[in-house]
């Protein structure tokens, strides 16, 4: 497999469908998957495949047992943080070839202590006012195609015909 | 309810659960939804409320007998088709407040009569090589993110610390 494009990395998960779709959205876009544990399913799970787990074999996908071990094992160069309490726009940031997108679980979004951690690297979609907020699976679709979108304006790869060549 | 920022229209859409999820997209971005009949499922059932259709009484959603019904109600200024068998990126569009983003059923996209008759308004979203496609869901909200983002970069919207103005 080529170096993923981007490293898609979710954060304690809770529902298989998002994830399975989001297995999908990783595979067509030429990205790697991590699941950070504990997760709120077994990815065994039928709803998983049926969004897009058959692909599982064929996808980049690395679970892990906590965030220390998810750090200690990638070496991630640059992290993202997505929060619904971010002021920065995704819009405004700068994504790069081989980035780490990091999305919290369904119902809460990331923990408190990481996004202090990680406070000059969290962005958000921005949305009207008043509203609760996106679905995590089309969120994750809509930053990796913006990276993609930067990359190609950046020639860090080229779309030729439709396709994104490696 | 202020002009939708863009027009979101399934044509013929199969899975409550993706029509849910798409809904709260567009409540989210200020968007109308449209849905062209025949529907795969009745917008009351649970899997679509729960995905989103809770939002259904504040959304401007507008379902339509046919193509041809929707052509005559909506008289729509401007057109994309989105198909996997199209040539041309999402990313070389030019999006512009109000116009209508068109998608086609899970199992098979829009029909080829469609594609046709709009062949230079037909988009894609690059993937790489081999790969079947997105959700439909997840494709839907990348879309009306590009065209939030292009609307902004043309300061046809402001985006104030996360916050689309109307």
């Amino acid at each position: 497999m080529a170096a993923p494009l981007l490293h898609i990395v979710l954060h304690e998960p809770e529902i298989p469908n998002n994830t399975g779709n989001i297995g999908r959205t990783a595979i067509v876009l030429g990205c790697a998957l991590h699941l950070i544990e504990p997760l709120g399913f077994d990815v065994s799970e039928k709803a998983c495949r049926r969004a897009g787990l058959d692909y599982w074999p064929r996808l980049g996908v690395t679970q892990h047992a906590n965030w220390d071990a998810f750090l200690a094992r990638q070496s991630p160069p640059r992290l993202w943080l997505f929060s619904a309490h971010a002021s920065r726009s995704v819009f405004d940031a700068d994504l790069r070839r081989g980035d780490y997108l990091v999305f919290g679980k369904e119902t809460a979004g990331l923990p408190p202590a990481l996004l202090d951690r990680y406070a000059a690297r969290c962005l958000r979609f921005p949305m009207v006012h008043g509203e609760r907020g996106l679905n995590l699976a089309t969120a994750v679709c809509a930053a990796a195609y913006e990276g993609v979108r930067q990359m190609a304006a950046r020639a860090e790869l080229t779309i030729r015909d439709g396709l994104i060549e490696p």
